[in-house]
This record gives structure tokens, C-alpha cells and sequence, in this order.
């Protein structure tokens, strides 16, 4: 079997060989020269972004193009089972609304408005609204080429968000403040494969009333990436919009026309949207700004035990809070969200990262590209550690999401415990498994060069390609160069103190915080933005749930 | 944004929930009755698993059956080009075969046997050859339902192989010994999900000469699982399907045509097939016996350095070798070996589970169908701990193999350091992941019922559904219950001591050896194997490596 020095090993001459590589300290045979090198090429950038967190440009880093055609769950009749299923649900059990606004509206649209704050939805009305809806969302960064496109092919990444805590090795689990979300923005700044800035852990050092302001104008002035607006009531999110709008230096009218920034919706599953999420996509599709509609559906708990139930009330409700935005506004920029886990039936737990919850992620898929809307999935785990169980359950709902055909990751760096904790470590973690992914997007070069039958020749049999003209004229960019994994051998990675990757990754995390970059940022714009939510500061802020 | 108890949060009716319930110490609503239990379904089966190592069947974990359609990596055009590369490859570079013998085969075929030692081989006798190979292969299991197919939707997933050394967190890492070697093989038996016995760790304190008898007769009295035969010479090879033949109470005659082990033949990449690798093709293809040809195209290394260069390399070696098993015995049971990784440019280390590595073994699954034939592939990692490393460079490589379309996983269980190691923690954690997969494997049970569109009006808006009777009926055996996974919430975590899943993994694969269970061998058998082997040992064994 492949086994570097075991022995008696069939393959002992190729071992030698590699293994006698790979232990010496001295470059490799016939790149001594080469390797010196610290500049140019993705040897020498990811030489850089392990020293410091990467500002330089890779486009395919910071615009990912799945090329890939999605896995599929369900044949094309199941799929249309579920949607048949959701609109009897949506026709004949109705949804709550909670806000007599929104009821009003779904009225206006022809939706029937029982007494009982229950809508129901005519299917063919419905869908027609959906129909409004586009396929792609052209999300505008205020850095240069930090435009995110959510839909298609195009997939954008975005950090964790809504979690109360932050932890880290050294101080371990406490309850966010400023300065960790801050960090956090820090450390999202640094690295392309993060394109969306998530809400973070919570400032909880700031009051309520006045956080919006804060931590909004934190992330406008740390980071040049797209922002995200908490639905916290209809003058939150209006302070949120303004301070975007000036960072981004556009008029009211320029900024209605252009999605600067996204909000998540969740219903509260099931069937029931209340007063914060339906002020919410009111406001965010009159401003022409994106709102992610995810149903809140864990199976067993707030959704029907079986896969195939708790899909039907997914999309159910996604379709139901999507409507309302289109009716507001046909063709404001929405998203499919989909979120659907389960719980441990002998506690209660959520969990995520199930396989469970990558069949859902499949599944979500297609009936997003169904309805020929962009879908919204995430990266998630339930341990409470940045250990194997966080890595692998991050895996399996990434790779869930990712090939399923989701167009947006939410929760894709940083995300522990269910999304009660962001953690320093996991990030890091996060962000070598998103440049794994960026990098598989790539396509694979193929051509009579690159196919190397001449190469494969001139070594001949029994030699190797080290020195070989056609791979030093390749090798410093062949291959992915990890930012966290440590490829030496055993005794070389012992003697730099067997340090295992969390450690690795909360030293990384530290290096990174210490050579960020602040992005660009018109002073005349920041003044303005500070002059505003000094005001509004002085006004008392925003009265939160309104 | 989905947090569970985030102050503000958008969704804290639904959070305040689960959170409820996940927090009590008492069984969720509704089921207090029902959880109690212990036996019977997923459940019943699973807390059995996690006390004593399962023995419990699920035929959906002992018969994998991947339903996804297979991802691919290239055009139907590029992959012609790959193949037609490589066929210019064998045609006008040839192969260095050492062994007289098999250039005598070769030259029996009508290929042109260079005095060089160089076998150059003729396309179009090449590919009638391979088309000889079946497309799967019925490997003959001793125990009840242990069965495997290799080929088709089957995959059939084996221990990891090859390895000189042990590691556990107690001790750390050591050579291999005949005891480390045994609890491997008690580990390997103890779990559903593992199908075949590689090598595990090399028995170091056994004499080479008589290695192969011990470990042999210790596999099939362990386990009655698919063992594994190592191409380390003639005599060892005949001594070992002497103990599988006996194990399975079998004729010669029998024997011949029941595959019952299999073997791995490593070309030496570039182009070279040495003596052992040849003998073994020769005396597997003749007992009968599966033979695995896994090419050794490390790129940069023994493979160019571009991706479609060491793909080409690997499908000359490999249908050259899978060819000459096919004149020896038309027919005979093989398999087409994929195994290409890239190097450490930097430093020559090699590396697995890379973005190179998945894509491919996207591109492999796509070469092997090509030519009809069963693929082998691996889960895989260069990390030095059973850490987070370790899992996401394993998760890449398995989704790699198990969505590309690989019918054998070698290496699925335990392989640390590159094939340097056996990690008793990494064994834990890569059943977890395995199990994981099974039940993605499982299809989604879609029907009226399962929709759930009438529990979802029973339940209504805001409500929830676990004391509902749709929940009850299924609750027990709805999601995969976790082996190594921990989802209690941090509190709760924290009270157990806040212990990660490496350590975990350590106190359950402690667990799982104290309650190992033998499987059935009939005494007779047993009896003569020992005097085979008692009388083999007497006579010194086999001279290996002639």
C-alpha cells in the first residue's frame, strides 16, 4: 500500500525518494535557486498572507464561480411533490402575520386576510410574485472589486453573524463587546475569500438603543466589503442604510437603485412571521437593499420530523415572506434562505452539520433553481470546541451548501456552538477550508503543455520531475499553499513543538490582527458618518423592536 | 441572523424554544415516555453503539450504494484528451518493467518488448485487454452479510493500510506491533462501516519472514471481513491465500473463482513496474484474487507538476499494469487505482486532501468509467495530530472520492502523517465521518405521509411539533445519532470537562476494545490454520521480496 518508509514496502524506491525530499532541509533538487524567492506568484503571496493576512488580489479568491453542476436529492417529481405540498400548506393552513402593515399589503396582492391575523395564499398569485423576483443579485462593495454577485454560478462568502459571544485559546468563552467585533471586522478585511461582513459576535459592552450606529459604522470604516443590517426595528434599520449610503457616497435615489448591503429575515417557524421581520422586508425591499427570507426550520422541533415535512415548511415560508417583499417592491433583491437542520430527538439539541442537514442543503438547491431564485445556505456546527467535530460538521454542511448550488454562505467563518460563539480559532480554521474550496473552483489547465507527454518523456522511467524545465517553470503557482496546515514531516513538526492547527490557527489569528490593513475610506465620508452617528447617538438612538 | 439567544435577536420566540428544551435535563415534551427506551431502532441501536461498538446490522451501512450522479472535473473532450495522452505515453515512452516473466506476458500479447527492458504497448491490444476486466467485482466476505461490491453504485470501504507506526494519545507514536496490529483489527470488526482490512500498522516486532503468516491468521480470526494480501513475494503471497482459503472452508478450485482479499500493486512511478508489484499482478490474477493498480503520481515529484500531466502519467501506469493481469487471466478481478496528490513545492513534503487531490479524484472516477472499470481511491491526510487538520484534508479527499464515483475507499479508517501513522483517535474520528456518509447515502423517504402537510396544519403557526403523534411515530429512528459528536450545549459541555473530540475519540476507542466481540470461525478451520502456520514458521517462513 502507499506507505512512505514502512518496511518492505512494494513502492520503496518512490518512497525513498520522496520521503529523502521532503526531510532534507535544503531546497529541493533543482530549485534551490527558485525557491529563495519571496515575491511573485502564489508561492510568494501565500508566503505573505502566512506572514501577513492577504490584501493581494486573486479573482477567482474574490469572486467565486462554481463550476460545478449541483448534486440533486430528489428527481424532478419530488421536488415538485414538495412545492405542490407547500402551496396547500400556504393555501389552506395560511401563515400568521403579526404586522396588520404587512397583512394589509398581502391583501392589497389578492392573499386572503383572515380575522385571525392568518393569510392564505392563492398559489398562482403567489407565484407569480416570485416570479418578479431575480435571479442574481449584483451586490455592490465599496472597495475596488469588492462587487459580490449572489446567484448563478456566483457564490459569495460571508463571516458569521448574531452570535452573543466571542471566544478565544486564551481567555476563552465570554460575551462579545466592540472591541472582539471589531477584531472580527479586522480579521475579515484580511482575507479574499471572505466577500460579506456578518453581524459578528454582539457589541453587548454598547447599549441596544444605540449598537446599530456603532457597530455599522465600525464595519463601513474597518472593512470595504458588503455589510449587513439587522432587522431591529424600522429606525435601526434606516440609521444602518444611511451610514452605508454615505460610505458609499451615493444620493437617496443612486442608493435605492444600488444593493449595497443584505438583512436576514427568519420566520418564526411555523408559519408565523412577526413584527420586526415583516417591518423588516417592508423596509429593506423599499430601499432596494437584499433580504435573505430563511425559515427558521429545525426537523423534529419547529418543523415535521421527516427531511421531505420539514422542506415543504421551509419553503413554504420562504416563498410567503419572499411574496411580501415583491409586492412592496417587484423585483427588490431577494434570496432563498434555506437552514434546515434537526434536532437530537433525546434532548432537544440542535444540530448541524447532520447528514441530515446536507441532504437538505441538496435539496434546498433545487427548488431554489425551481422558483429561479439565489439561495442562501450556511457553514455550521454544534461543538463547543474548534476541534475534529467543529471541522468535520463545517465540512459536511459547506460541501452540502457549496454543491448544492448555494449563491451565498452566511455563517462561513467563525461560526461554534450553534452560533452562540464566535471563535478566533474556528475562523482561521474556516478561512484555510474557503481557500481549499476557491481554489477547487478553479478550473484545471488542459492543454498539450500542461498534459505533458514531452515532460513525462523527457524523465523517462524511474526518475522524477523536480528538476525538470517543465515544472520549474510552474511550481510556484501549481498548487494550492495552505495558510494553516503544516505539511512537514513528524520529526520536523515535533521539534517546532507538535503544535496541533487550533494552536497554529490562534497564532495565525494573532499575526493577522497585528498586520491588518484598513481599507480605504473618504475622509469626508467618515466625518460625515461620524458627525451622524454622533447625532443620532445624542438623539437616544434607535427604540429597538419598533 | 440564526442565533439561538442573541439579546434582540429576530427570532427569539423560536429560539427561547429550543433552547428551552435543549437546556432541561428532562426529556423533550411528549416523549418522556418514549425516550426512556433503550432498544430498538436507530435509537436503541445507536446508544448501543456508543457503549459497546455496534453489531448491530443496518444493511445500508454494510452495502454502500452512492445514489448521487457522479461530479466530474473535465469535458467528455478533455477527457479524451487525457486518455488518448496517455496512450501516446505507453505507446512511444513505453514502461520499464524488471521482471522477465511479465515482459515475456507482455510480449505473449503482441506488445514490443525493448531490450531496454521497456514494454511499449500497442493501443488497440491495450484497450481490448482492459476491456476483459469486469466492471465489478463480488468480493467474498467470510462473516454473515460481509459481502462486498466493488464497481457500479457499490463502494466497499476499507481500514487504513501500509503503516509501520501506532499512535494513541496516551502513549504517543510508536512502531507498529503485533498488538497495536490486533486492537486494530478488534476496532476495524467492531464497526459496520468498515467493509475490508487493509494492513493497519506493521506488525514491526514479527521477523519479515513470518510476518505475513501471523498477521494473516490474526485478520481472519479477528475479523470476518474482507482481508487484504501484501505483494511482498511469491511465497508470502501463497501462504496468505492458503489462510483466506481455510478461513472461508474453500477448495483450490473454489478459491479461484471466489475473490475473497484483495491487493494493492504501486507502480513506481514514472513508468516502472518492479519485480514484487509484477509477481503480485501475476499471482493474484492467476488465484483469482483482486488486484487494486494504484499509480504513485505524486505531482512535482514522481508526476509532472500540472494536474492534467500527472493524470495522464497515472492512467498509463495503471491500465499498463491492469493489462497485464488481463493476459495473465482474462477477466480477473481488478481495479482501477487512483492516488494522485501534489508535493510541498517549498519543500518536496507531499500533500493530501489538497484542492489538487479532490479534483482529482473528481477527473479518476470520470478516467475509470471510461474503461468500465471499479476505481479505488482514499481519505487522506498529511497532518502530524488527529486534529483539525487532519479532518478537513480527510473530508476534502473522501468527498473527493465518494462524489467523484469511487467504488473502494483504502485508507478510510485511521491514516495520520501521510501513511506514516495509524492514529487510534483518528480511527474514531474517521468512523464518525464514514457513518456520517452511509446515512447521506440513505435515500429521503418522500410520500403523503413523510410530506407532512397534515401535522403541519395539526401543529398550526408558532407551535411545535415534538409531542405530535407524526413526531412520535418517528422520532427513534428519524436522524443519525452521532458515535463521537458532542451536541449538548456549552453549559453542559463544560460540566463534563469541556472535552474535545480528539479526547473523545481516545476514551471511545478504549471502550470499543473493552467490549469487542469475536466473530464466528468455525474451530476446524481455525485448527488447521494454525497448523499451517505453526508448520510454515517451522520451515523460516517466506524469503520476501523474491
Amino acid at each position: 500500500m502507499e506507505t512512505r518508509s514502512s518496511i518492505l514496502c512494494p513502492a520503496d524506491r518512490d518512497e525513498a525518494k520522496f520521503n529523502g525530499s521532503q526531510k532534507s532541509a535544503t531546497p529541493i533538487p533543482g530549485t534551490r535557486g527558485v525557491t529563495g524567492r519571496r515575491s511573485g506568484g502564489r508561492a510568494g503571496r501565500t508566503a505573505k498572507r502566512q506572514s501577513i493576512a492577504s490584501q493581494t488580489f486573486d479573482a477567482a479568491w474574490r469572486h467565486w464561480k462554481n463550476p460545478y453542476t449541483p448534486i440533486e436529492q430528489f428527481s424532478a417529481d419530488q421536488i415538485e411533490a414538495i412545492h405542490t405540498a407547500s402551496l396547500k400548506v400556504l393555501r389552506e393552513t395560511g401563515v400568521k402575520v403579526l404586522s396588520p402593515e404587512a397583512r394589509a399589503i398581502y391583501a392589497s396582492a389578492g392573499m386572503t386576510a383572515r380575522d385571525d391575523e392568518v393569510i392564505c395564499f392563492d398559489s398562482d398569485l403567489l407565484l407569480e410574485l416570485i416570479s418578479k423576483a431575480s435571479s442574481q443579485v449584483a451586490l455592490h462593495g465599496r472597495g475596488a472589486d469588492r462587487n459580490v454577485t449572489v446567484g448563478g454560478p456566483h457564490v459569495g462568502i460571508c463571516t458569521v453573524g448574531g452570535t452573543p459571544n466571542f471566544s478565544d485559546l486564551e481567555d476563552g468563552r465570554r460575551p462579545g463587546t466592540l472591541e472582539s467585533h471589531d477584531n472580527l471586522c479586522r480579521l475579515a478585511q484580511s482575507f479574499d475569500v471572505i466577500h460579506m461582513i456578518g453581524s459578528l459576535a454582539e457589541a453587548q459592552d454598547i447599549a441596544p438603543s444605540i449598537r446599530h450606529l456603532t457597530v455599522t459604522r465600525s464595519v463601513v470604516s474597518l472593512t470595504d466589503k458588503v455589510p449587513f443590517v439587522f432587522f431591529r426595528g424600522a429606525q435601526a434599520v434606516a440609521d444602518a442604510y444611511e451610514i452605508i449610503r454615505v460610505s458609499h457616497g451615493l444620493t437617496q435615489e443612486e442608493f435605492s437603485r444600488t444593493p449595497a448591503c443584505f438583512s436576514i429575515a427568519n420566520s418564526n417557524s411555523p408559519l408565523q412571521l412577526d413584527l420586526l421581520m415583516c417591518g423588516g422586508i417592508i423596509d429593506a425591499a423599499k430601499a432596494g437593499q437584499m433580504m435573505v427570507l430563511t425559515p427558521f426550520t429545525l426537523a423534529g422541533a419547529m418543523a415535521p420530523v421527516t427531511l421531505a415535512g420539514a422542506l415543504v415548511l421551509q419553503n413554504a415560508e420562504a416563498l410567503a415572506g419572499l411574496a411580501l417583499s415583491q409586492i412592496v417592491n417587484p423585483g427588490a433583491p431577494v434570496c432563498y434562505g434555506s437552514f434546515t437542520s434537526n434536532v437530537d430527538m433525546k434532548t432537544g439539541s440542535p444540530a448541524f452539520g447532520t447528514p441530515e442537514y446536507t441532504k437538505a442543503a441538496f435539496a434546498s438547491g433545487q427548488l431554489a433553481r425551481r422558483y429561479g431564485l439565489p439561495l442562501r445556505s450556511s457553514g455550521v456546527t454544534a461543538s463547543n470546541a474548534p476541534d475534529a467535530q467543529a471541522t468535520y460538521e463545517t465540512q459536511m454542511s459547506l460541501w452540502g451548501a457549496l454543491m448544492g448550488g448555494a449563491n451565498m454562505i452566511l455563517h462561513g467563518a467563525g461560526w461554534l456552538e450553534g452560533g452562540l460563539t464566535v471563535s478566533a480559532e474556528k475562523f482561521i480554521i474556516d478561512i484555510e477550508m474557503l481557500q481549499m474550496f476557491a481554489e477547487l473552483f478553479k478550473p484545471v489547465d488542459l492543454n498539450t503543455e500542461t498534459l505533458g507527454v514531452d515532460a513525462i518523456a523527457e524523465v523517462g522511467h524511474g526518475g522524477h520531475f523536480f528538476g525538470t524545465q517543465h515544472t520549474l517553470d510552474r511550481f510556484e503557482t501549481a498548487f494550492y499553499s495552505p495558510l494553516l496546515s503544516d505539511w512537514s514531516n513528524f520529526e520536523n513538526w515535533q521539534d517546532k513543538g507538535s503544535v496541533d492547527s487550533t494552536r497554529r490557527a490562534n497564532k495565525i489569528f494573532r499575526e493577522t490582527l497585528s498586520t491588518y490593513e484598513p481599507p480605504e475610506l473618504d475622509p469626508a465620508r467618515l466625518e460625515e458618518i461620524d458627525e451622524f452617528v454622533a447625532r443620532r447617538i445624542s438623539e437616544g438612538g434607535a427604540d429597538i423592536d419598533k
